[in-house]
């Protein structure tokens, strides 16, 4: 196994669900030191930030900042608004979960973050094969972010690439469901669900519930968290 | 004088800077209604807070949302920070005066709340001529945020076309102020120093001072600005 990470920071994008998680255990296999950025946006699953922390806890990161930025002013999602989170499964089309421009927003804050730390290292848990269709998980994305980042930033400019590392991006659910038990990362310390049950459970049954559930199945592994709705 | 934004809203990204100022009013020229998005990140110039309402009143904007978005927490900046900001003049390099990040930061913003309003059109008043260098300014970068905004968002990936425009991106500050006077616009409501002295007024010696007054001085026009130092 080798260590390209060896001695560097890299800055994670946290958000305390699984593939993120799995994300930040990935870099420090490959010999990263961890800043851990979460962003609390106003989305309705806000429960997902004490999973951010226990995270980065369990995974010893050098820092953790929990960055305000309220997006729920903008609207135009489920997950910042009253808008009901659908629950009938998976579909064809961009679900209405989509928050306009999240991880563009996202990516850019741990972009600021990570210049001013020195770190030209990023990590994202985004994945393109067992997700909801997001735009911006697709590996197209990521890679015209990563160019645009060097164009518009002042190490960029000086010729020190910023490189945006997204490990997961071919993965399917499973595998990263297994990714998380190799690396020993307990899938209990994390968070998926859209739609927190007024009992503090997952609910179960939206996209983020469903994918998740079905990549444990899948390897024979129950996840452990105690869903409200059985599927 | 064709209008080809006529009926069509646009997002200005509204600093409270004369350059800004300026870029919306040529929006308006082009028959654009204004949503206008001011970000306050903790920047040691507050004071173009105020500025940016008095202009969005003055212009007439149909919505204006100051955005709070602490970056002084990630700090490596003179705006965000105690570092002195430079008095000497414009130099050859990248100041200290330069935020990680931050136009990536805030037009991704931006972007976030054009799509959530079903805006296409995004203004920002960067120019390359007359300025400090800062590489989120050049024509290069904007292009590439274009390209990337396209692939990373729903309406971008369903062919919906977001579109930057940077109508003072090849003007000299000279040209600006001429833009100014000529859109009826008053200089005297924009606020373009780094340094707001104890007494209220502008430093008159920083980078951002040194270039707007030498941009009226050219055109024959004082600043109206109260200038604490004299050049």
């Amino acid at each position: 196994m080798a260590f390209p990470g060896r001695d560097k920071l890299a800055v994670i994008l946290l958000s305390g669900g699984l593939d993120s998680m799995v994300a930040a255990g990935l870099a420090q296999e490959q010999g990263f030191r961890l800043a851990a950025l979460t962003i609390d946006y106003g989305q309705r699953h806000r429960r997902e930030l004490e999973s951010a922390r226990a995270i980065a806890a369990m995974l010893g990161t050098e820092r953790h900042q929990i960055l305000s930025l309220d997006l729920s002013t903008f609207g135009g999602s489920a997950l910042t608004s009253d808008t009901p989170v659908p629950k009938e499964g998976v579909g064809a089309d961009i679900p209405v979960t989509y928050v306009p421009a999240r991880n563009i927003v996202f990516l850019s804050l741990t972009l600021a973050w990570a210049e001013a730390l020195d770190a030209r290292d990023i990590f994202i848990g985004v994945n393109a094969l067992d997700y909801s269709g997001y735009p911006d998980c697709r590996p197209v994305f990521i890679t015209q972010f990563e160019v645009m980042a060097n164009m518009g930033t002042k190490a960029g400019a000086e010729g020190e690439r910023f490189q945006i590392h997204a490990p997961l991006q071919h993965m399917r659910k499973s595998q990263i469901a297994a990714e998380a038990l190799r690396l020993q990362l307990d899938p209990a310390k994390s968070w998926s669900c859209y739609d927190p049950q007024a009992d503090g459970r997952p609910c179960g049954l939206c996209d983020s519930c469903r994918l998740r559930r079905e990549g444990f199945a899948q390897i024979g592994h129950a996840d452990p968290l105690d869903y409200a709705t059985n599927l």
